[in-house]
């Protein structure tokens, strides 16, 4: 488990949560999207494909942001800023599968899995507030 | 009313729900923070004080982004991306007063009132879903 992200606030990495994910473009401008979020104890999980935009933004800036907010009380948070690690190619969609049970949508393989990719990122700032 | 933000999803900007705010810092890497926001049909409104680090950053780069999801529909959002195109004192506060009720949270008069200002943000670009 990475010290950076406190007990105290581990529940909303865990709990099926949506992020809110910040990106940069190559012109410097933030992006801010609602993703799936995993935490497999060091690195952020998203799924993603190899063909969208984002992905090659990434690719030139790998620093990104996440949010999430406690729904039961609005004041409670977290941030975590991290740096993509790897990118790992997920063919038959498992992770977007297992990403869907984890927030309640059932099994599902994409349509687009062949494109499908794992991308993990590893903290390296938190913020935390409540 | 600003012909950019579908009627569609304008109930997302006239509810009182948290958007996540993306700002870049002078490094270019991105940050995600959840915030009180308001639309009055031109910008978004966001209060914030003079001496925080994020009122510097957005002075360096004023190119924000902010997404809102429905809590009734996860999979619909909105994405607002958008400049900053004044920064107006509010030394009574009467801004953060205003969202604190909007919110929900009762009328306040901040103790950093006297640092306070209200960030106008005009949107170029919107992202939709749902």
């Amino acid at each position: 488990m990475s010290s950076l992200i406190p007990d105290s606030h581990l529940d909303l990495l865990h709990r099926p949560l949506y992020c809110h994910l910040a990106t940069v473009s190559p012109a410097g401008r933030p992006q801010s999207n609602p993703m799936w979020v995993s935490w497999d104890g060091t690195h952020l999980r998203f799924t993603h494909t190899n063909t969208r935009r984002k992905y090659a933004q990434l690719q030139a800036n790998p620093h990104l942001s996440i949010s999430i907010v406690d729904p039961d009380n609005m004041t409670r948070y977290l941030e975590v800023r991290a740096t993509v690690a790897e990118i790992v190619p997920d063919p038959t969609g498992a992770e977007y599968d297992a990403l869907s049970q984890r927030y309640g949508r059932g099994p599902q393989i994409p349509p687009d899995a062949a494109d499908r990719v794992i991308i993990l990122a590893a903290p390296y700032h938190v913020t935390t507030r409540g």
